[in-house]
């Protein structure tokens, strides 16, 4: 059977832009650039990165945030039970979770909303003194796509000073509220000294993006495999979640047999610090590392790495 | 590997906190408490609490109160199938109910709903002489986080005072309409002579806090195991019902050989008194009874126990 | 163990309605009605009775009737595709499941609409040929609760005038659109001849009930079983419907030990008469088939056999 | 027992029409039309067809369209998150289908839309060079449902202009956007030399029917096995899709024993391009591709076989 990669350099397809008017293909980027990688492993040797990321953002939450429970209050009263929720989040979910990651032995990727980090700092440096990577969330919970360039940079970087001088770590990464930066955020964040963000769904690989002439690292989100929009969003029951987040994980495995595979998981400290969901953490992130070639890694150190590799995807 | 306890003692972050402004942290509790219990078993030994509630609701719900058939009624119009959906509840579903317990060997906590109970009243006194915990959940199904104090104080004691009338037994517990409690409840209860509330979702143990300069026990709410939110809500099946509070247990099971925990399962008349739904609270009591060390017990029994027990958490 | 019924015996719990005061309880009834049978099996010596039903609605619909499409087309527009997922229910789905009532052996009530019965008449007369029952369900799809008592009479009885004249067969039951029946319903159809309904969720088992003085039969209605509300509304797979139905099955086996029980199947003609879900009927009907005592009848034979059964639940 | 069609033919249901009158059943058409086949198989032999439609949409969506997202943002800016999960669709997804279509050994039918083939021209053109279908489907994601005559025609013919500029194919066959064609869409695919549309979901197996007074074929959809509607609109988990799919061909291939059979699976390329639903559907078309007699066809040859077949069904 013929492999799709022979299939195009076969029958040229790379000339047939000509044919299109240029005005009708102003957006329209060479699909090639993404079929032909230059190497079929990462840069250390492996065949498919796994990178989960733990979200502390409860207690850094504005008043009647989002819950369970159904948003018809009044306005100008207290949602008590949504609160003990969200407090759920860090008296026992990310304690829980910690404990967890070290009995499975990986390290993850925390982004921290500054307001949370502010709100327990014992917990944010005990996350980072146990190895794993502290990374930006903005200050608050906030909308940043309709920041100005100053507001929204303050924002950022007050959130990022909350880490360095909770946690004692400079974050170089980051992730917007609900994904949703601005035009501006990636200038911002180059400016800022990071190196990567991850709100990006359009790939299962990591690439490099020109951000102020520099090289910048996009570290891709699997939308996928979230917690939130699972559990929360959808009604997912934890074991759809685990045979799902599988499933993904069987056809990237597949997949890395001939060209690297990336693939993320979310954890939200009130969502996945809950028993039923760190039993299902643990079900998954055990079967994946069964798998040969198969490793987990912070956010930062799969950016470097692929600022770092010259096969990198580039666009 | 090196456990979560001692990692903290270890790197002394109790003396973090100077690192950040008081005005800050105003908020922020040490999260040691959390993580230190004195005790890793319960006061009678056992390492799991499962505590089952079983509401009495139906028959004192509103007119046109929320059922499984589209809200869509011009006003003015009785919604007759609805009403029948809630008889279900007195005419088939706790009977089912109570006969199950009685299969399985537990005693129940009934959150009685006062108008519930004055509608039908042999029910509710069966209830109680069956050996089950009557319980307070106001007088009618109505919020209570807008009322204010003196409206609340009524609401509340006359709820209390309809079980007392007809089932002879003094509630000493409380459970807000969807949990809504006002800032005043808790205060109210302590004057009314409760001693506990359940109203609060940080945490999978019980606790102690000050009200009105006394103790009042918080025997806390697992919403996950909640009948009324999985299947009404999000439209869970009970397979899944079953499999999530499985998980649930599972993993709190585990936990439990190093530190006391609870696990907290809540029956609604008209949705878990369904013959499907005794078939999958019978599933998971059987499968819970199984484990050693797991004892069944109204909330009544853990906040006495809780209360008296000098190595319980307290805020 | 002590059974229920003995303990109310024991408890004498008759005469706790003096505790409270009359104008609190009127409308009041005493439970023990229900849980007191005078005979554990039906007349016919069956324990579990299943009565599917197959709604003849479909080609009936008003324009632009909801469908799985988005209802957001402008006003004055045909949904196109919606009216072809009507017209399947017709052409694929019936004859479908006509096919399968006949491979597994049952006889099924049909709540036929008047106007799909105009639409498809010979589907209509081919229904009943095949030996199954014709029983109202409205002139059109229209709610009646809120229609004047004039109205409502001449909407039903065009309805059933409607299954006379195009299948021979005079109709003597009633499902209302959505259940939702007006004060007026069953006072209508005791006029004009009909001796029982189904629009009543409050039991799993029939009931007399007085209308208009005469006795009139309650066959009620298993809303969990519906494949409208699982499949359409709460997004169910069928599957999980299996699962969920076979769930309720067993329970109710189980109990029909020392009490008669129903169970009631509903198969929309566009919903259920699709490969899958006719798949799903199959195992549901075969499974239960399978255990002793369980018997599947016509709404109008169950009706008959509790009107006539001196011990059949009165209230 | 009694086969239906033979139940049919001897109690004589085709001179039942006269029973109504003309106004009455205006609508009606003859059912009978529906269960006698002429021919159990289809005209080369097979007993089921299946049909994979891959849509190409990604990459010609207007701004800001529905996404996993929460579509709360204000007016005026980019949802920049959504449009990168629209990039998956042909950065990974349509390249990941279709290396796998090659592995399994079919061709597919690729509704085009006009805006996304200017987008992404060479994908396009390889789509069609690996040999499966290019089908029109608008020129833009706009409904045609409120177009005028003149409007709707050059927006169904821009579409098919650049199908063939890029792809060198002359597309015969249209999906209209959420199948919402208007009352004059058939006969501008007539007028446009189009053989087939695919928007009705009434029959599983094709039909053909009267546009301009010539033959024109009908290849429904079946809306169960639709990738968005089922992941997207009912939050299925991948493993709920596939035994529901399953479910669906088992009853077809059942029944294909005595009458020809059609089923329908439709991709769209942000949804069902992903690991995880690639490996459902690699899944599920193993699974048929197991049972003898079944055949996975292009819609294009479904509608030539079917209007050259004079057994097939004729509306």
């Amino acid at each position: 059977m013929t492999d799709r990669r022979d299939f195009i350099k076969q029958t040229g397809l790379l000339s047939l832009a000509g044919v299109i008017g240029a005005n009708q293909i102003a957006m329209a980027e060479s699909p090639n650039k993404v079929y032909a990688p230059k190497s079929s492993t990462w840069a250390d040797g492996s065949r498919l990165v796994v990178s989960a990321t733990m979200l502390f953002e409860a207690g850094g939450q504005p008043d009647n945030a989002p819950s369970p429970f159904p948003p018809n209050m009044k306005p100008g009263y207290k949602d008590l039970p949504a609160t003990t929720w969200y407090e759920y989040g860090y008296k026992e979910g990310i304690p829980r979770m910690l404990d967890r990651w070290d009995k499975l032995g990986i390290k993850v990727t925390t982004h921290m909303v500054g307001s949370a980090v502010l709100r327990n700092p014992a917990l944010a440096k005990e996350i980072v003194d146990r190895g794993h990577e502290a990374s930006g969330h903005g200050m608050t919970w906030k909308d940043e796509y309709d920041m100005s360039y100053e507001e929204e940079k303050k924002f950022i970087k007050d959130g990022l000073d909350a880490i360095k001088k909770v946690t004692g770590q400079t974050a170089v990464g980051y992730n917007a509220n609900f994904l949703r930066r601005s035009e501006n955020t990636l200038k911002i964040l180059q400016e800022l000294g990071c190196i990567y963000h991850i709100d990006d769904l359009s790939r299962d690989e990591p690439f490099v993006i020109k951000v102020n002439d520099k090289d910048f690292a996009v570290v891709p989100y699997t939308i996928r495999n979230n917690d939130l929009g699972m559990i929360e969003l959808r009604n997912f029951s934890p074991d759809q979640y685990i045979t799902q987040v599988k499933m993904e994980f069987d056809q990237l495995y597949e997949e890395s047999a001939t060209r690297r595979r990336q693939l993320s998981l979310t954890f939200h400290d009130r969502v996945s610090g809950t028993p039923q969901m760190v039993k299902a953490a643990t079900e998954l992130i055990r079967y994946m590392q069964k798998h040969s070639g198969v490793v987990f890694k912070r956010k930062d150190e799969i950016a470097r790495m692929t600022l770092k590799d010259p096969t990198s995807l580039r666009e």
